[in-house]
């Protein structure tokens, strides 16, 4: 909770939601609202915390408020938002998800997913461009599903795909390589051999205790990790790369780097 | 649009709300957020512009929200809102409309009506009691109907109602009688003849170029004079009774005569 000047939300304020369960541990209303008491926007974006039974009844309300203009959606509804939206924007379509939806002006309602992008934009910002790079990517579940589609969007060469359950990492590479006709998908056991980036997309360094993701030992200084676990101190794969002297972009990066292109897709800039 | 210091809204706010067609006017939000502000709450309460159509599909899509604890309703669903409440408390059944809603422990939810105890509130802040006073009320829609519901509550004697439809009337004045049996409640064209308190319940006074709610000419300087519309200036109404000397009471000491009752039905105080 941050104790800042702002305007009070009143009657003329636009609503804004973040769609979830649980949500009282979501950085989004921090975030966004910060930005539109930057932006002098009378805004609002408020944590909704809805039940999977409840769900859909839940957005259909929202959806029906006259002064509510957009929603973000989280675990574990990606998925069960699509029925909802009228209008699914390509990266939505391909990777099967939405996680952020807007009311157009003729009342219809679009949705598009980006954790990919705020990934690359993350990236981007840290130095590195996936355009022609070879990746390493842990893991082919949903935040794994996006980053792959966004780092294939972006140029990356090859995207190696390793998850525990073979079948998701082969329908993954599947997906990208129907996709995205340059880019080179394949199965592999994780290794960084002949990789320029190696990717953590799995949930593994978020508990206390966590290892490695996979049996990595001390990585070439010329490797860039990256790890979309977001903690506020290092996991244990980014505290390896950086004592590898290694370039690496943590989690939080991937949700920064959303925030602009999603104020972008509210209309708000 | 108030700039002050708050906390922003965060993950684990609390969400309370207006609902309402129109809404962008409401001055809850406003009131209650500066309340929650002073009290180091983490709540906010947002406007909810909802259209009649979808009315009950919010509500139920709301009610249904982990981390929504309450409802102020306000025109024009104060009736469409007693449905989808479990237990209706004894001011809101006798009325038969609602203006807040909570959510209690077990899940159920609770509603009653504050407009009445609003305006009595607002009489005593005022200097008026009204325990054994004779009153003359114009207006028998929602807002007067809560109001002589509150008078007869607080002990007045007499209640002398008028209404443009004589039946409206009518019916309160037989409510009341039978609700109140210590309260003598007649239909009465306006007058102030043998009467302390003179009371506007109806929106005449809103609009530009509005006259009195009847025809009053100067009153005795003891006469009482409230007014239910809210406005900045003064409305004809209470521009009469202060050149005759009288005491009165605006419209907003109602809203605000019933923000401490609602913060304490929340469980906030």
């Amino acid at each position: 909770m941050s104790e800042t000047c702002v305007q009070l939300v009143d009657g003329a304020t636009r609503i804004y939601g973040i769609i979830g369960d649980p949500i009282a541990q979501a950085k989004s209303p921090t975030v966004f609202n910060e930005k539109f008491r930057d932006m002098g926007k009378n805004a609002a974006m408020v944590p909704l915390h809805a039940k999977p039974a409840s769900f859909d009844g839940c957005v259909r309300g929202l959806k029906s408020l006259a002064n509510f203009d957009g929603l973000l959606i989280t675990l574990p509804f990606k998925t069960s938002i699509v029925p909802h939206i009228d209008n699914i924007l390509p990266a939505a379509k391909r990777i099967g998800a939405i996680n952020a939806v807007r009311r157009e002006s003729d009342g219809t309602w679009s949705g598009d997913m980006f954790d990919g992008k705020g990934f690359v934009a993350g990236l981007r910002v840290s130095g590195l461009d996936p355009r022609g790079r070879s990746i390493m990517l842990i893991g082919a579940g949903g935040a794994g599903s996006a980053i792959a589609d966004a780092l294939a969007e972006a140029g990356a060469s090859t995207i190696a795909i390793f998850d525990c359950g073979a079948g998701k990492a082969k329908g993954l590479a599947a997906r990208i390589v129907k996709s995205h006709a340059g880019c080179c998908a394949v199965v592999r056991p994780p290794t960084i051999e002949a990789m320029d980036v190696l990717i953590n997309a799995t949930p593994v360094g978020m508990a206390p205790g966590d290892g490695l993701p996979a049996d990595f030992g001390p990585f070439n200084d010329k490797l860039f990790v990256a790890d979309i676990v977001p903690r506020s101190d290092a996991t244990p794969l980014i505290a390896l790369a950086r004592s590898s002297g290694c370039r690496t972009m943590e989690g939080k990066a991937m949700v920064t780097g959303q925030v602009d292109a999603i104020l972008r897709f509210f209309g708000l800039v």
